[in-house]
């Protein structure tokens, strides 16, 4: 399949689903929706909704599944740009520019930013279980919530954070840069897939096997990172390349070199296409993004 | 009814769940756990979880309900814990004290206390739709988590606070002081007690009476909080007395002086206490905890 017009296509529907789903810039809180849907329309590559309709379809290629995913797919986008907004801060990592464009904070403050994000993570578990996804059935919302914000929670995403910031400017092995990974991005990365296979009615197997592929892709995603920081433009990237280098921070090439993480990545995808074996021609996707994921440039 | 006896009673059952449902600090995410846990275990008073379990036993007193609501009230608590670690950032109100007690990132550093806020959030999310709420019905758990998401969110708390840093330092109005207070604080606050009816399986109108019962001691408590501001000293406070008026926020006070808003107060525990009159003696703890909130005097 063309991995291009594929990924063009779905981050379509899922922009004009964002766009649907999030609050207007009016009315008494019309600085603060703005400053959420700044970095929400920044132009993200929309991987982890992508990730999910593509778990739902490998499922249930179903119209109506699909539409159902939707909503899920476009939680997960606000929590991952929550969490870019909170990472950019000066108490963080203090960057810049994120995706080419100034960080939310050097643009509406620090106060508005951490309010923004804030107010993303919120209103993601708002779309969840209100009337926007009440087209999936009862317990698999419950499933879906409990998931998301146990991958995004204090022993996910958030907690991945902490370490990250914890053994900064420390040498690090590879089992905290492993731990770091997979709480930091990982989880909710695999999460995208788990909650598109929730959607679609997936049995536990099916459910089983899509984390599997999830664990994978997302290690595989991470060393792509690693590896796409040192050795990408500042133009490319949107961000100061080698700003990891600089700030110290344990990366894949730093431990192993770049040839070495090269193959680890190419591993990764290896064992993710492997879990969807018992998938027939609706995981195809899935497949073409696992390899797109180590053949991406930016 | 003795309110002090029946505040402190339920105080215990909300600090014993709080610690049952909370994460232990062990482990890789140890640190971060205990910037959690830091402000969750600070002393609060626990007005949110027991206006839920007050709300709960309004409906009904069965004592398998009570232990449902237990859960829900926590996660109210996770919530406002959170608002208060952000509340308390150099970049929000730039707070080194809350209870008597260090803020959290005066402990533990900025970085950590956005990551202890976010984490608490998230966390609270993972408890209602987790193994930790399922006595719930599923129907009613999604209500909760929508009500809770909704009343914390972007037209809720988060907005509120947002408003709240836009306009200091500006002369504002009684709409736009409303509309603060209304947002920042009394929407949790009304959530909570909705959210003791939802557990309970109370109908449209038991729910739609507590929503307004909720509204009116969500204004007498602002009201009160400002009025503590000004008269109470620093010992008793655990802050700064004076410290709205110093930085030039609007306050009940300033606007309308202290008697007036004191009558204020009492109108609204006034009609708070009419919104309960289809109730019977299970809403007395409902009664006595309205007049509580413009009697205390911390």
């Amino acid at each position: 399949m063309e991995i291009k017009s594929y990924l063009n296509e779905q981050r379509q529907r899922v922009e004009h689903r964002l766009a649907t789903l999030m609050l207007a810039p009016i009315g008494a809180f019309a600085e603060h929706i703005e400053a959420m849907r700044y970095s929400l329309f920044a132009g993200g590559k929309r991987i982890r909704p992508i990730l999910c309709l593509a778990g739902a379809e490998a499922v249930d290629d179903d119209e109506a599944v699909g539409q159902r995913a939707l909503t899920v797919a476009c939680a997960l986008e606000y929590i991952h740009t929550y969490s870019l907004i909170h990472d950019d801060l000066p108490a963080m990592d203090d960057d810049d520019l994120r995706r080419g464009k100034p960080t939310n904070h050097t643009v509406f403050g620090e106060a508005a930013a951490i309010l923004a994000g804030d107010g993303l993570l919120t209103f993601a578990f708002e779309l969840l279980s209100g009337p926007a996804s009440a087209a999936i059935a009862d317990q698999a919302r419950l499933r879906i919530i409990h998931t998301i914000a146990h991958a995004a929670g204090p022993l996910g995403m958030v907690g991945g954070q902490s370490l990250d910031m914890l053994y900064e400017g420390q040498p690090v092995g590879y089992d905290e840069l492993r731990r770091i990974h997979r709480s930091k991005t990982g989880a909710l990365i695999t999460a995208s897939v788990v909650c598109g296979a929730l959607v679609a009615g997936g049995n536990d197997e099916q459910t089983a096997a899509l984390r599997t592929y999830g664990d994978h892709i997302g290690l595989a995603f991470q060393i792509v990172d690693d590896l796409l920081d040192v050795e990408a433009t500042t133009a490319q990237l949107g961000k100061p390349a080698g700003s990891d280098l600089q700030s110290e921070k344990a990366t894949y090439p730093s431990l192993f070199g770049r040839d070495t993480s090269r193959t680890m990545a190419r591993e990764a995808v290896q064992e993710a296409v492997v879990a969807l074996a018992n998938f027939d021609h609706r995981a195809d996707p899935l497949r073409s993004l696992a390899h797109y994921i180590v053949d991406r440039n930016k």
